[in-house]
């Protein structure tokens, strides 16, 4: 009996596995692609050359990013609609910003997290950088509402911001918003969060589980990866809801850049950035498959199908980065 | 030389020791209480025997802290107002909440930090524990608007939240408003800052420079100390302004209790937590030393002795506990 056992053991790794080799070819044909699990290749796509990155400048931008004195009012700051504890959004349908002004086009907060390997940046894709994206928020009137040449005056009154300064750009340093920006960037660009999907994609076949895979499967199957590829699972723009129309496209006066296109969100970490779409209409994770299957793909897909996705994209929850709550000059 | 220079040392050092003898017994005098260095004596005060600590308690405390869907609006946490990263406090002379309403008294939000060695909480001081004072903010409708019965099922239905709630309290916990807001309090229990002050109360006279012992003296002999005293260095209720009138009074409508009495703000982080006042009116610590001298001893203070205070306030600027950012359920 042992022996039996163990032959059907032997054949059922060999099956599971040679369906593995499949799933990866499959996913790879698609265009997913993993965070690398080495340093050197991570730090070759997260590294932005024309702002290198160093241990004081990423310390310098948490602070940056934690403090609400970057905004006007002093109440707001980066980690308000990009909060670090809840998935790198802020959990509500539209954005809520300096005396409490809701986004007038009713825009949802995008997750901040693994934002640096999108290619582009805001809902209607105008940055390519997060070096361009965050000169946006700070000094937008309905978020946080910071005149640009106010801002470096005020950073450098507070004098411990001085030292930090000096002591991640040298002693001569002149402290401008851009710097102040890239700064906050080159903070930005450490919130990866790998996930039991990447180590899959890696090669740990046991990463996922079957019904994972599954969902992987009929994810790449239904066509998803049109759009959701790429590390970011999504940051490309594309035409959106041109075939039937997305049920909620009257809440908000947003539809797309120019082109009408629209920046496709990353799909990493899904499961704690409802509630979804550009206007943040939908809450349940399976009502949004079903809504990008019907607009985007033409597709109705069936309950069974959007709760193997779902299932899968538990898979995209990664391990977040530790942050010590910082203490600000 | 080399022995006169000895000898001189030996007799400088004895000189300093002895007069640093001479402040710690005035400072003792004057009620002047360290944080114990010792664990044993520290849990003795910060423990709260009718809601004991443990530390899932204090991890499940620390998320509801930081988790601003605690509030109604899912905008604003404790930390909002109690900003740990800015010295436990807003940095804003009015506390603003829920819509950016502010505060309709004008109030200034206090420290958190230490707040556990404070007899009374809230400027009235109308509550005499921090699990009292965590019921009050997070269902006043200017500041975090949460009705009380809506809160547990809220939180109950974060399947995150319900887990870690069992892991603290056991399987059969019950979800209440109280339990929440005790759990928070155990949090803030732990939110201390030692400082060198502390050290020199407790035997370590090299731990303050001459010039802060110098201005600590001052302190006691100007008579700061009748109401900055004990270990939160304030935290009674007192008669405010009935010699000579504030110099803001009129910002606000607050005048304390029915009583007339106003809860005295701990100096602990003093220098961090600008503005100053119950209406957050003096941005300046020698201004607000001054005003102090006057309206509250009835004394001039001179430049040079609100500056030697200040200098000594300087040293009440403590050692943050460190915070691992949370990841919210």
């Amino acid at each position: 009996m042992k022996i039996i056992a163990l032959i059907l053991s032997i054949f059922t790794t060999f099956i599971v596995a040679n369906s593995d080799i499949e799933i990866l070819k499959k996913a790879k044909k698609a265009n997913l692609l993993p965070i690398p699990n080495t340093k050197i290749e991570l730090l070759k796509i997260i590294n932005n050359q024309k702002n290198p990155s160093t241990d004081a400048k990423i310390e310098l931008g948490k602070k940056l990013y934690f403090d609400p004195r970057v905004s006007k009012s002093n109440l707001i700051s980066c980690n308000t609609c990009h909060n670090l504890a809840l998935g790198g959004a802020d959990g509500v349908s539209v954005a809520t910003g300096d005396k409490w002004h809701p986004n007038p086009h009713h825009l949802n907060s995008p997750t901040v997290y693994n934002a640096v390997f999108a290619n582009y940046q805001f809902w209607d894709g105008r940055s390519t950088t997060l070096e361009e994206q965050v000169k946006g928020p700070i000094q937008t009137q309905f978020e946080m509402a910071m005149h640009k040449d106010i801002l470096p005056s005020k950073i450098k009154n507070i004098i411990g911001y001085k030292e930090e300064f000096k002591r991640a750009y040298g002693p001569n340093v002149k402290i401008t918003f851009k710097l102040i920006t890239d700064t906050i960037a080159i903070f930005e660009r450490t919130l990866i969060t790998p996930s039991r999907y990447d180590d899959f994609l890696n090669g740990d076949f046991k990463a996922l589980t079957p019904k994972e895979k599954d969902g992987l499967n009929t994810f790449i199957d239904l066509g998803c990866t049109r759009c959701h590829k790429g590390i970011a699972l999504g940051g490309f723009t594309q035409p959106f809801d041109t075939g039937k129309r997305y049920k909620y496209r009257n809440i908000g006066d947003f539809h797309g850049n120019k082109n009408h296109l629209v920046k496709t969100p990353t799909l990493r970490n899904i499961k704690e950035t409802a509630p979804y779409f550009h206007n943040g209409m939908i809450w349940n994770l399976k009502d949004a498959i079903k809504e990008m299957g019907k607009i985007q793909l033409l597709l109705g897909i069936s309950d069974k199908d959007a709760q193997k996705i779902e299932t899968f994209f538990g898979s995209l929850s990664g391990r977040k980065p530790k942050i010590k709550y910082p203490i600000l000059p």
